[in-house]
């Protein structure tokens, strides 16, 4: 399934698009009759009492467990709301597209709310639940749940906001006119030094940047260029190949088994948020960077200074677009999805009513105006492919990767020396050794607890953010 | 499993091989676990009586019949041996590797040894089967029978030696010194003209060239460049565009059934053959590509006439490489090969005495003298992979060709004029009608008496080459 949704955006003609809905479609059938298999119940039981007298840290009592979970999940789901949620899935992705390329909510208004209705049947296959979005977040984020998510998120926001209101407007370094293939030699080069190897890893073109491995010895990332923008390239290549280093580095005695695979969504972001904002946009990786910067856009970057270039790679501004946001302000737009998906799930929206609560919220949260459905409500493909509990993953990846970082500081007190080098060997050891290798055999909160003894918090972000803000001169 | 095979062939990274042979093996094994569940028995015997009243020639009881036969087969094979088969294979294939990179026909011998033994154990699972080696060839050419191949390959080569014989050298006009970027131009030029169209075809390179369709309107082809050898990237194009041509154009209520497919891969080499030989290297078409040479490729076309290149592309010439020999020698090639997996099969020649079995062979069939293994027994893959019984589809396919073609100009009179001009449609859509848009329907025998009310023989092919080499002014 790797390979067939790697292939559809990057080779795959146009016309094999509808074939490849059905064959994607025959996998995920296959895949799930299999996991629902009441013979998976039988060998779960046979296996269990085994299980219990043994490590339970071992990788086949967590196998156990984890086969467990997903069997139980996916049984609980009638299969024909199962279908029903696929379909509506592709279809609701049809009206999006159709939606955020003519610019018309009204298009995407019902198939939203069936995607709504149908995540509550969903949710409502698990009474035990203390709230519905648990259910759906927990497909993402295994075993965090709401009443945990939503302090942090709050005191996120509350915490983001002086550091935004003090922020003045500093120059956009990445903005200018750069020729796509410098932008290429550039990202190779980058890509590289960082960990890119000839032989294992590929790198190619899609409209959406993305990363997966397909199997063993084989990780592809993806990235897009725009001349006027630098960022695009190089900062989503980076994004990627943090994604792709977890995906190639879990442990080989993992593969094949459903342990093999990345304990959460947030944990995979922390990992592509760490090399494109917590590394690569740091002091060290942007002193690294500039002299190849220099050679390869020397027009651009020939006379620039590293404190210029470390300034603005830091810049904090207001944006209307989630994708295109600065570290700083990007868990602002996070949270306005959680707001608001939480308010459509609980029925106190309406999906007819959604322009509407988007503007009041970009409004109270940045002080913009949403100009039109398109740069508001119909920028994101995450609802319409009824990802509902997924937004949260973004910040909790944030939040994860400044706690890691704060360990691997305290536990490599020269690694900005390496950095500054062109060392990144010490960073991906340490992040190979403590959160790759471990694959899905440890929820978020146990990788977390195992690499860093603490709980998740929104302290080290802010406290990381506060310091790189006043260390780049952008905060007094 | 199209789709990991073209991957694993054009972009996949090197150290992916291992994990892509797991997972070519994982979805075999589910795809034979369906195919011989004793479900689907229950499932025939209960559509049979119904299929009985049904049209015969219906795709519902042509399906019925195709899953019978498939089913039957696969389910007389014991697991364990299917098994070792799929391991041998694999064995086989990296001891040939390694072979033919070093030459020594040693590291081969015993893998062979074995390939042969298993394809004994194999057949002996039909007792039934007049000849042992009736149920390789069916695998590849259901419904053929060494009865009927054998004197085939006998009258055609009685009737081959006398052209051979009588035809004097002449210069290759395909080699010389072509650069690669205006190799690729002519190349993609011809394709979109004969029929490949963008949106839905990919040509990609490969070490060896082939076509699949990974899915509806998903066609991909491959080649390789020469700078020496015109003919290794545009003549294995259009050939590949026939076997492309074929699977694109199954009938669309055969999709995603035991229907779609090809019927043998003796129609599926008649139709590569007919675009690189009977079509490629005609009088219409050479006259056609002429000035298209002389564009792309000023320097070493320029100046030559038609009568030069049409006579030049059908040159007669004895060679040591089955894939790099002409049209008429070609079947010399395959006729030897069958010899020996015969006489292998039925344990008159052991594995050791191969390569001089192979060296009379070639001295015998084509007067040549084999300087080293590599250029003899080692230059195929096929017996490495387990292919035994595939060889003889090769001749099959030209013979079908033959036929098909004579068959093709009686029904479309203008056709030559049609070539000439550059309009391929009447050709494509004939072949469509009378051979792509039927899949699997009808075995190649039925296919055949369809399309030309002829059962398969020798005199079709052996007329054709006869007037061709006349018509290029090459026989007297």
């Amino acid at each position: 399934m790797a390979l067939l949704a790697w292939d559809q955006n990057t080779y795959m003609p146009s016309g094999g698009h509808a074939g490849r809905g059905d064959q994607l479609g025959t996998l995920e059938r296959i895949a799930h009759g299999r996991l629902v298999d009441p013979e998976v119940s039988r060998l779960l039981d046979s296996l269990e009492p085994w299980a219990a007298g043994e490590d339970p840290d071992s990788d086949e009592s967590r196998l156990v467990r984890w086969v467990r979970r997903d069997h139980e999940k996916a049984a609980r789901v009638p299969a024909d709301l199962a279908v029903a949620m696929t379909r509506e899935a592709a279809a609701g992705y049809a009206a999006w597209l159709e939606a955020s390329e003519t610019g018309e909510f009204a298009r995407f208004r019902d198939p939203l709310a069936r995607a709504v209705d149908l995540r509550r049947e969903y949710a409502a296959c698990f009474p035990d639940a203390a709230h519905p979005y648990d259910v759906l977040l927990d497909d993402f984020e295994p075993g965090m749940t709401l009443a945990e998510v939503k302090p942090l998120f709050d005191a996120l926001v509350g915490g983001l906001a002086p550091l935004i209101e003090a922020a003045p407007e500093v120059d956009d370094v990445l903005a200018g006119d750069f020729p796509i293939a410098a932008q290429r030699a550039l990202l190779e080069d980058v890509l590289h030094s960082v960990g890119f190897e000839d032989g294992v890893w590929r790198l190619d073109e899609s409209p959406h940047p993305f990363a997966l491995s397909p199997g063993p010895g084989d990780v592809r990332l993806t990235t897009r260029y725009r001349t006027a923008d630098l960022g695009w390239s190089l900062y989503s290549g980076l994004h990627e190949f943090g994604h792709g280093l977890y995906d190639a580095n879990h442990a080989p005695a993992l593969r094949r088994t459903p342990l093999h695979g990345h304990a959460s969504l947030g944990v995979h972001e922390s990992q592509s948020r760490l090399w494109e904002n917590v590394i690569g946009r740091g002091r060290p990786f942007s002193a690294w960077l500039l002299p190849r910067l220099r050679e390869h856009l020397p027009a651009a970057y020939g006379g620039m200074d590293h404190a210029t270039l470390y300034r603005g790679l830091n810049r904090v501004s207001r944006t209307l677009i989630r994708t295109e946001a600065d570290e700083t302000t990007y868990n602002l737009h996070v949270a306005l999805r959680l707001d608001l998906e939480l308010a459509l799930l609980e029925g106190r929206l309406e999906a007819v009513d959604l322009p509407a609560a988007w503007a009041e919220g970009m409004d109270r949260m940045l002080g913009l105006e949403v100009p039109s459905d398109r740069e508001g409500v119909l920028q994101d493909v995450h609802w319409a492919a009824g990802h509902f509990g997924y937004f949260p993953t973004y910040t909790l990846g944030n939040l994860i990767a400044a706690q890691l970082w704060e360990q691997l500081r305290a536990d490599l007190p020269t690694v900005d020396e390496s950095l500054e080098r062109g060392d990144f060997a010490p960073v991906r050891e340490w992040l190979r050794e403590h959160v790759h290798r471990h694959g899905r055999k440890y929820t978020q909160r146990e990788l977390l607890r195992r690499a860093t003894r603490q709980e998740l918090g929104v302290d080290s972000l802010l406290a990381y953010l506060d310091r790189k803000l006043r260390d780049a001169n952008i905060l007094a």
